[in-house]
C-alpha cells in the first residue's frame, strides 16, 4: 500500500462516514431524548435489532435499488451478511418470529445508525441515523392515521416549523395498475416517473403502454392529484370507480385515513397527494412523506405494509397471513439541517464548574464536595494537570465553565472556598456546606 | 443456496448478535442514561465515530489478536475497512487530527456497540456494547485516579454492589523487562502467563528466558503481589529499584496514583495487583480492571495509553511527540448480567392509560385529551383497532395498563369521562377538565 493511502487510511474516516464530534454529539442527543418521550408517550417501546444480519433478512421485501446499495461481507462459513440498510425489514423478522403470541397491536420503536452505499449528499452520508416506529397488527385508516400522528408529533416536540406531509396510496396504485390490465414491468415504469412527479417522462412512457385510453389518462394526472379531499373526486371523475371495488375500497381507505387526521387536528400539516407511491417495494397502502417547503427537503417517510411481516412467516412455515403493519422512518441528520435553517437553538449544555485545590492537603475535602455536587447534579471539572492557578482558571475560562470553586487554605479552615464567577471575574467566600445552594443560584 | 439456509438466514439473526427485545432495551436505556449522567457530570463529553471504519485506522497501536478479531470487509476501491472492535483507535485518531490546538484535557465518552468476531460467550456476544471515557493530555497519577473514580462512579451510580477493582502498571512491568535485558518476544509470552496468573505455565516458560535470577524471581513473583501499598515494598525487596531510574518513576507514579485514590475515598474498593499487564498492546502505564468476586465476571477495564494518539499524529507528519490519554471501557453486557444475578430491579416503566372512544363521534374529544395527556408527560395507548369495549380492556389487561379513559357520550354531555382503574376493576367518573390532576394520583 502507498504511503499516501497509509496516511488516508489510519487518519481519514472512509467516505460517507463522519466523526461527530462533541458539538454535535449533543445536538444528536438532544434530538434523540425528544424522540425517545414522544415515542414512549405513544405507548411505543424500543427495540434493537442487529447492526449487521443475514443480506437475506434483510433483502426480504425489499427492491434491487436497496439490496445494491447494502455494504455487504461475509461469514467465515461464506454466507452472506451486510449492514442494515434500513430497520423495517428486521422488525418485520422480529415480529414474525418473536411476537407470535403478543397482544396485538404491537408498538416498537428505534433510533439507530443505517448503511447505505450510495453517493454521499447532505444530510446523507453512507452511514446515517434514523428514527422511527412499528406499529403491527392495526387494520385500516386508524393505524395509518395514528402512525402519521405519531411522526408529525416527533417533528413538532422538536421545534420544527412550516412541517408538510403528503399522503398517497401504494394500495390504490395498484388497484388501479390491475384495473388497467397493465403488465408489472410497464406499472414499474410509470410508478416511478408518478413518484418523480417526471411529467415528459411519464407521457413519453405512456406512448408505449398498453391500456385503455381512460387509464391512461388516470396515469397522466396522478402525480397532479395533490391538495384536500377533493383530489379523491377528481380522481372519481377519472374512474368508475365503483366498476372496481378494489379501487374503491382503497379510496375509502384513504378518505377514512384523512378524516381521522382531522379528527387529530392536523389537517394544515397534511395535503393527499395520489402522486406518492413510495419506492421501497413492501408497501401496501397508505404511504407519507415529510418535507419542508422552503427547503425542498424531504425528512422522512413511511407507510403501510402488510405482506412484508407475512414473507418472514412464509419462511418459517406459518403461512402467508397477511399482518397488518405501518410505520416510518426520520432522517435525523436532515431533520437536524432543517432545524439549523430554521435558526433552532439546541438547548445549552448545563453549567459547569471547575474545581481547584492549591494545596494537595486540601484534595481530600475538595473531592468530596465535588462528590457531593455531583450527586446534586451539577458538572464539576476537577484540574488534573497539577497547573498553576492562573493556567487552571485560563483553561475554565476557553471551556466556558461558569465559576471556579478554588480551596485555599486560608479558606478551608474558617470552613469555606472561594468561589471566581468567570463570567463577572467577581470571587466570593461561600460557606462549605452552602455550596449547593449557592451554585444553584449562578 | 439449501432451503434449510435459506429459512435461517432469512428468520435468524447471525451467530453471535441478539434482537434486544423491548424488555432488554429498556434495561439498556436505564443503563445509558445513568452513564450519560455520570460522565456528563465529571464534564465528559460524547463523541461519537464511525461504526465502521479504514482496517489501517482501527489496527493503529493494536495487537494481533485483536486485529484477528475484526469484521472486515472492503470498498468498493478495495481498500479495507472494519467494523470498530473497541472505541480508543477511533477516538485517538480523532485526538491526533481534530482536537489539535483543543484546551486540554480533553473529556470525551462514548456509548455504542462494538463488534469482534469471537467465539460468543455469557455477556460476551460478537456485537456487544460499551460505555466508555477517554481522558486526553492529563499526564501522571492524577489523570489515572479521575479515570479510575469516573469508572468506579458509573458502576455505583447503577446500583452495583461488591465492585472490586484492581489496579497494575504495565509501565512498570515494561520498564523491569528492560532492566531484566530479556527480548521483547520472552516479554510478551510472559506478560500474557502473568496476565492471567497461569502459575504453571509461567514457571515453564522461566526456564528458558535468557536473565538474571534475580529478574526471574521478580517475574515469577509479580503475579502474587496483590494487595494494599505493601505490595510495592514486597517488589522493592526483589528489585533494588534504585539501581533503575524507570522502574523507580514507575513506583512513584503507581504509589501516588494509589494515594489520590485514598483521598478519593474508594479504598475500599481497590487493590493493588502487578499481575495485571493487560492485553491491548498500546496502554503504557496504570493499568484496571474491575469485576464482582462472587461471579468472577470482569466487567471493563482500562488504562493509560501514551503514545497511541502520537502514531496517529506521526501519520499525518506533526511528530511523534507523545500525548498523555487514559480510559476505560465497560462491557454493558456482563454489567447488566451481574445487576441481575444481585437481584437489582431495573426502575419499571411509567404507568400508562389507554385510550378508548365508544362513538366515531366522540373520536376528536378523545384524540384532543391524548394530546393534552401527552405532553403532561403521560402515557396514553389509543385503541386503533375498532374492537369493542371488552376485547379493547382485555388488551388493556395484557399490557398492564394502569387504568381506561373510556369517552361515552352520557359522560361526555355532561363534561365527564369514565376512568377504569385496570388493578382494581373500580371506574368512576371524572370531570374531563380534571383528568390530568385525577390521573396524577393513580
Amino acid at each position: 500500500m502507498s504511503r499516501v493511502n497509509d496516511v488516508v487510511t489510519k487518519t481519514q474516516t472512509p467516505k460517507g462516514t463522519v466523526d461527530l464530534m462533541p458539538e454535535e454529539a449533543w445536538k444528536r442527543q438532544f434530538m434523540e431524548n425528544v424522540f425517545v418521550s414522544v415515542f414512549e408517550s405513544w405507548g411505543y417501546q424500543q427495540i434493537r435489532t442487529p447492526t449487521f444480519e443475514y443480506f437475506n433478512a434483510l433483502a426480504t421485501g425489499t427492491g434491487v435499488e436497496l439490496q445494491d446499495s447494502m455494504f455487504v461481507f461475509q461469514d467465515k462459513s461464506g454466507r452472506l451478511l451486510a449492514l442494515r440498510p434500513e430497520n423495517t425489514a428486521s422488525i418485520a423478522r422480529v415480529a414474525a418470529t418473536k411476537f407470535l403470541v403478543a397482544p396485538r397491536p404491537i408498538r416498537l420503536y428505534y433510533i439507530a445508525p443505517m448503511f447505505r452505499y450510495d453517493e454521499p449528499q447532505a444530510g446523507r452520508q453512507r452511514e446515517f441515523w434514523q428514527a422511527g416506529t412499528e406499529l403491527i397488527g392495526a387494520p385500516g385508516a386508524e393505524g395509518d392515521a395514528e402512525t402519521i400522528c405519531v411522526f408529525i408529533d416527533a417533528f413538532q416536540s422538536l421545534g420544527l416549523k412550516d412541517l408538510k406531509g403528503d399522503i398517497g396510496h401504494v394500495g390504490l396504485f395498484l388497484s388501479i395498475v390491475e384495473a388497467s390490465k397493465i403488465s408489472w414491468d410497464e406499472a414499474d415504469i410509470l410508478r416511478r416517473l408518478i413518484d418523480k412527479k417526471d411529467f415528459n417522462g411519464l407521457e413519453k412512457a405512456l406512448v408505449d403502454v398498453n391500456c385503455s385510453e381512460e387509464f391512461k389518462e388516470v396515469f397522466r394526472k396522478l402525480p397532479y392529484l395533490r391538495g384536500e379531499k377533493e383530489v379523491i373526486n377528481d380522481l372519481g371523475e377519472l374512474i368508475e370507480s365503483n366498476k372496481f371495488p378494489e379501487i374503491n375500497a382503497n379510496i375509502e381507505n384513504l378518505i377514512k385515513a384523512y378524516d381521522l387526521l382531522i379528527d387529530y387536528e392536523v389537517e394544515d400539516i397534511i395535503a393527499l397527494d395520489l402522486g406518492i407511491v413510495r419506492g421501497l417495494d413492501y408497501y401496501t397502502g397508505t404511504v407519507f412523506e415529510a418535507y419542508i417547503p422552503e427547503f425542498g427537503l424531504a425528512i422522512g417517510g413511511g407507510g403501510r405494509y402488510d405482506n412484508l411481516i407475512g414473507e418472514f412467516r412464509t419462511s418459517v412455515g406459518v403461512g402467508s397471513e397477511k399482518i397488518d403493519a405501518t410505520g416510518f422512518s426520520i432522517g435525523i441528520d436532515r431533520t437536524l439541517i432543517a432545524l439549523e435553517k430554521q435558526g433552532f437553538e439546541i438547548p445549552k449544555r448545563p453549567p459547569s464548574f471547575m474545581l481547584i485545590w492549591l494545596d494537595d492537603s486540601l484534595r481530600k475535602i475538595a473531592l468530596k464536595t465535588s462528590r457531593n455536587l455531583r450527586k446534586n447534579g451539577f458538572v464539576v471539572i476537577s484540574e488534573v494537570r497539577g497547573r498553576k492557578l492562573s493556567s487552571a482558571l485560563d483553561y475554565a475560562n476557553k471551556l466556558n465553565v461558569t465559576a471556579a470553586i478554588l480551596f485555599g487554605k486560608k479558606e478551608v479552615e474558617k470552613g469555606k472556598v472561594a468561589v471566581k464567577n468567570m463570567k463577572t471575574g467577581e470571587q466570593e467566600e461561600v460557606i462549605l456546606s452552602k455550596i449547593v445552594e449557592y451554585l444553584s443560584k449562578i
